[in-house]
């Protein structure tokens, strides 16, 4: 259930509702909203019925919530929710950009690459340690090496990290380094993965499976979010579809679609979705102008050298091209309106 | 085969190359690019050699054509094709809206609509008057009636009209008043229909079908100029997929994807993509960001009273939106660029 | 709606329930069923309501009609139908199969084939004079010719013919010599070409659209079906996904949930589903077995020097060895059990 | 590398293959085939040429993997793989059924089944302990209690026990009671769960995930292979598609597809792709039709009381039938031809 709180609540008046929950043993969450606060206790069963709450120094109203998604859902909160991320706020008002390569190849990859996405004023760099490959005979990533670097390079150039988690054996390390740790689209249903994740204090990027409907996608969200951890960014990155002019079907839709049911921010990957990088800097472009909170971008100093999918990083000059285009059309859509109408 | 002139190639050298592959029996087609003019053979089986054909004067070079689009495919000549229908041209430099309901289904409907729509400054009307539905129950569309209505409206507002021809028996009535013939997704593979469409001096916009790809579009698209009409302008629609947050699968990726690969305009329909109002203006904004060189959006002044799609119509205040949201787009990504150079 | 007249009703009282709704410019179709006759209205918005029809003598029930498939559905008759196709009868107790060139390419070729057909003790025999392609510069079939050898083939080895419908503007010469006239997966929802196929006296083989639901194939079978023509039988062919070890999906399951639906015969084309010679025996098996009433399948004596997909036709050795499989395993499903009662 | 020994080979020339290749550093695996043994090394850059090994004695000829799947692939070895579990040998001249509910839910419910499965003659009983379910708030399986209670009824009726390892840290809980453990198709690509199956003695039945190509399926196995384990039984179980009639798509083709790439067995699950009951029998005959080595069907006493899935669970009348039809029509195919001749 959700418990509106009137404006003039007290702190102590919300307090009161929160001991009253857990005298029930239900588990409350305080949600601190714009106009007014609310708590909101997910599983109910057990609670005191609503009109007995209501009955209580200033509630001003107790909602059931019918959405499946318990947390995930907008209709549990007038706020969206916005994820701070080293100098990023991803949800807010900016657009959030990061940038980076597949994955950590040696200290001169990864340093040349961050310099230059550092200097576009790009905040958040991207680079895998941990490579999921389909083939168990391809680079599986630099592993802690990898992590190594990827922490000096946040020191040296003040980027916040995001790197992906593969399993919980090694999530510990990533979580050590990872300012955003990312959940990959082939993991967006390892459980236990996700709830591994849902314990950490870190942030969490959540892509879309290959083949997920939007409401599994936010099941795998409220997974996370059902073990504490609020902090969850989801990122679409492309779609298993007949059509073969691209290596996954970029499905700009569920953009639009995923804010209008959930209160989590949304970035995309227009890399893995085009699979060719003559497609990346049209698909940012797309993602941007139908309200994508941010874009997870890959791009590489030698693309034809990469030791994983090359084929679609951009290289320098196009990267920053790309970034001043999206910066532009962001720009152009939050001019003179207020935030968030056009959705 | 594609015969290059000289730049400096007079008419004469031209008229000569010409009556040679005549005297062979093979069919020929003059195009006029920007640099120098050439010659396009699509089925030269039968033609000189290519030594042959370059010792006459005036040829700087033969080239074979290995695309199976021999009439669509973008090596086939160094221009891209610009459709002028109405005051629009399509594929030019400006971005070709086109607005209005699903279906004609009165003359106040059809004016009400088709009036602020060509106040928004949008130069073309869309509306069924031939209906392909489902279901034989569900309303067909006023079929002449409709004709005669669009007509009047472009008499009356200085549009140009864009209606579907459904079938063979019906593609004269259609044609004697559409100034761009739609060909609707189902009958992308209609070859009959597209043969008909093909001998129209009318310019045909041929929609994707839901599960075609690039290739199989493009070779619709020949069937259309292997009949003698080159005026066609490709229309994304949405792909049919897993995914159920929207009727179909908006695939912007094919935008750009068929840019690199075919000189023709593309256009997007997001209002058949998305089948739910909310998410038509995220998608048209996203098709414009993609590269599109227009888009075809429904509205309606009563979407809660159309006989056909009204859930997917736009009321009037969110096309005007829309408009202006698209038109900054396409201004800022033209701005200070030469023309096409982000694909 | 539904008139269930009672078991004993005179052909008189029949008669009368007719005539009553005629009078009301209602159109009725008697349908004989095994137990009792009933009637059919698919649209009686204008009939007698139904206690004034349950009051007319002979008439047991009146029964609404839910689905959207008037004539199609399941609902509104007891009894399955079964379509005669020369010595076939599809949908009755006996598998029926068909097999064939894809395209007729010669005298030679067909009659070779239509021999070790008919030798094999296969009712009807299938090949395209008209082919749908996908390139217009691909073998478009011998057209009138190959009606002419078709007829031909019947006179002389006494085999039934399936051939294709491609267009309304040839329709009458196909229907002139078809025994069943197919309707293509991409004319599946050629309306203009459905309704035409429904003012034929010759039954139709309706094959399901590579990316249509089993409602939208039901609907396109309404189509024919409502312009009087009850003979549609369906066809099973594959569908587009992204799995790519076939050209299409062999959707097997589609088979027995058609049959849950409506009273229309359902075969199997594993041909063109599989797209690869190996994989043809082994989906016919599963058609099968899976309840279908009977199979199409491309045969070609010399598959390598075939004019349009030669490598999913079987080899002769291989169609007798997969005839009598699906034999064996559709006696087997047959014996000792009442028709049907394992769906 | 495959080397290929002489059918007269000794054992010491083989041995003496063996101890050249590790002296290299080369890991291999000898396989005993029906004619003659081979010697298999999937990763040969370090190994001697192949005229150098060819001098040998014993040795026939050496042949280079060319494909991707250098365990799994049906290239490097002449004999099929059989896995036995339990009583059953999956893929050898039986047909091996596995029947039993989704989840164990009670002794009770447990047992019941176990009882009617075992008076079947089916080998082997599936039941979930661990559930990997889409909602973090559905029943997830009863862990240890639910492994207890299959230890008894392996115990009770001689039954072997298939069950899902969901994660790697309840692996070893799993691994103490399955003779087959299950991967189930969300984790088809959780390489840590993969790998760590790879390291166990038990076989492992790996389910396609809802959008893998056979190729992606392959390299999962190929996972689990490289880690030393290669008793590996694929599972089909429904991919992803738009077609809404089932809750997957059965994709039938698969399974001989897959038997022409590779020597692993390969089972079906009708009853996910399914999501309804009355889809299964079809489904399952037309998997045993198409050369599946055996079915994996669930059944439940009471489906309308089950916790998880209880749609798709087959009667035990039901079961018992369907039981009856595949052997029925797998002894149909084995009858009077050599194994395997008809895939």
């Amino acid at each position: 259930m959700l418990i509106l709180m009137a404006r003039e609540a007290s702190a102590a008046q919300v307090q009161a509702v929160l001991e009253t929950l857990a005298a029930a043993g239900v588990k409350a969450h305080l949600q601190e909203n714009p106009e007014a606060p609310s708590i909101l206790a997910p599983h109910a069963s057990q609670a005191p019925k609503a009109d007995r709450l209501e009955a209580l120094e200033g509630v001003a109203r107790v909602v059931p919530i019918t959405s499946p998604f318990k947390l995930a859902s907008a209709d549990v909160t007038a706020a969206r929710t916005v994820v701070p991320v080293g100098k990023a706020r991803i949800g807010g008002e900016d657009l959030t950009l990061v940038g980076g390569p597949c994955g950590v190849e040696s200290r001169d990859q990864l340093f040349t690459v961050a310099r230059y996405v550092a200097e576009a004023g790009v905040p958040l760099l991207r680079a895998g340690a941990f490579k999921p490959r389909t083939s168990p005979y391809a680079f599986q990533g630099l592993g802690q090496e990898a992590l190594d670097l990827l922490a000096q390079a946040r020191a040296e150039f003040g980027l916040g990290i995001v790197t992906e988690a593969t399993e919980v054996e090694t999530f510990d390390a990533v979580e050590a380094v990872a300012d955003l740790i990312q959940i990959g689209a082939r993991n967006m249903q390892n459980f236990a993965l996700l709830r591994r994740a849902g314990r950490s204090a870190k942030p969490v990027l959540l892509k879309r499976g290959p083949s997920a409907t939007l409401e599994e996608w936010l099941f795998a969200a409220e997974y996370v979010m059902s073990e504490g951890n609020r902090q969850v960014v989801l990122c679409e990155r492309g779609i298993r579809t007949f059509a073969d002019h691209a290596r996954n079907t970029f499905d700009v839709s569920v953009i639009p679609a995923a804010k209008a049911i959930t209160h989590l921010p949304i970035l995309a990957d227009p890399s893995h979705a085009a699979g060719r990088r003559d497609l990346v800097a049209p698909l940012a472009r797309a993602a941007v102008a139908a309200g994508a909170d941010g874009l997870l971008v890959e791009t590489h100093c030698q693309p034809h050298k990469a030791l994983s999918d090359g084929p679609q990083a951009l290289l320098p000059s196009d990267f920053l091209r790309m970034v001043e285009d999206v910066r532009r059309i962001h720009a152009l859509l939050a001019e003179a309106r207020p935030t968030y109408v056009w959705f």
